[in-house]
């Protein structure tokens, strides 16, 4: 029988990654857990995103997943490296597909990062930027606000031009073409990034990448779904499935099916 | 042998109770628990918060403690009456303190309400300013960007006054002499929130009234400290030691002693 590709986040924005997993791969079956009892994870240590991270996994392990993805950047910048010298399955991250695809865009060597404080300290996008092209310069900002505004619904308000502005300012004088949005909630403030850093600079957004990292591990190890049925989508949540799925649908782009309550948490 | 008061709270807010404890009952031996790993509450639900507000509770009760104090908003509106209900010992929140406050300070029987969205939701405070004057009126505001805007230090930052403007307009046409301040952080935002009701209002901070409440109940149930040593006070936290010490003493307004690492979490 196929198994699921099983995807965590912090909470609700891995749900980005699994709209580009959808449109890329529409006949695999899905398992989403969103710790939407603990989020956010990029205010907190290191030692605590690698322990929620752990049991995460275990959690979608015992859905009999095939392969992980982990759809939040944080978990990814600090988790990573952990959960794959522990378990035996596939398992993706965001940080390297996002990476590759600033490589791939630059032009002048140039790239910004922004992300949580956690996943700015930790840095895990330079490292893998250097690992891959060490003449590209790398420069790093932390937006703790942005998650909150975001989820505020304030993402067309004046305040948020503000706060980006703030942010960003540091970024301005530094020449770069490419800048990666480093947190799966800041998609939904590009078009006040994009403004701000002018039309001359790529934005990238890695869950596309992420889609098409996923679908070479599936051919690679020979995961690929025979699926001929229609493909199950099931999405866990730790914290109350109503406050989550009001908003998933922003996020995902169509309704969801049914959320359930995951009691590891 | 004298045992300690137990305070807990989501975080590190709920350090300003336990400044206002230090300061009124100079004798007592302290244990404070902040659920650092799993802040914030104000943006979970019921059921969540209720769940971690129990642990903490167990937590608590195995460091021995005389009485707990809920030090959050959050967890003493939803939480409260739940751990009252399981447990033997003393159980003190914050939102009667509060709302007794409020009610001798209003002269036009006109109180403002401002906390998380969970707390406001909750609608606790008003039940509890009702219980003692029905006459009066209550009219709440959730302002979910004040903690994150504290915990990034903005608090004077022209983006602070922005948002504060945008939350407090819907309070302002409502001639209210008296404002709740239903959160731990928000006490930081005083003087913006100040500036924009006017001085006319007055700020309503329940962390002295806490402390005296908790002080009845020591006499009441005869369980003033008799100590002659020096207290003692222990921090706990649920994620990492340093990232809590490093602000714990703005909230405190002094140095704390040793702070350890929680396992229940």
């Amino acid at each position: 029988m196929d198994k699921p590709i099983g995807v965590f986040d912090s909470g609700i924005g891995g749900l980005t990654v699994v709209k580009e997993l959808i449109r890329l791969l529409p006949c695999e079956d899905l398992v989403y857990f969103g710790d939407t009892a603990r989020v956010p994870y990029g205010v907190k240590s290191r030692d605590t995103i690698i322990k929620f991270s752990l049991e995460n996994t275990l959690f979608l392990l015992q859905q009999n997943v095939k392969m992980i993805v982990i759809a939040c950047n944080t978990s990814s910048s600090l988790a990573l490296p952990v959960i794959r010298r522990h378990f035996k399955i596939p398992i993706i991250g965001v940080i390297l597909p996002g990476a590759k695809e600033a490589v791939y865009a630059t032009k002048n060597g140039r790239v910004g990062v922004i992300g949580t404080r956690a996943t700015i300290n930790s840095g895990a996008y330079e490292q893998e930027i250097k690992r891959l092209d060490n003449r590209i310069k790398v420069y790093s900002q932390s937006c703790p606000m942005f998650v909150p505004i975001v989820e505020e619904g304030w993402v067309s308000d004046e305040i948020a031009l503000r706060v980006a502005q703030k942010y960003l300012a540091p970024l301005k004088g530094k020449d770069i073409d490419t800048l990666i949005l480093g947190c799966t909630h800041y998609p939904l403030l590009k078009p006040k990034i994009q403004a701000i850093m002018g039309k001359g600079v790529r934005l990238i957004d890695s869950a596309q990448q992420v889609a098409q990292e996923v679908r070479q591990v599936l051919i690679q190890e020979g995961l690929v779904s025979k699926n001929k049925k229609r493909p199950t989508r099931e999405f866990f949540v730790s914290d109350e499935v109503a406050i989550f799925a009001n908003v998933a649908s922003r996020f995902l782009g169509e309704k969801l099916g049914k959320v359930k309550r995951a009691q590891h948490v």
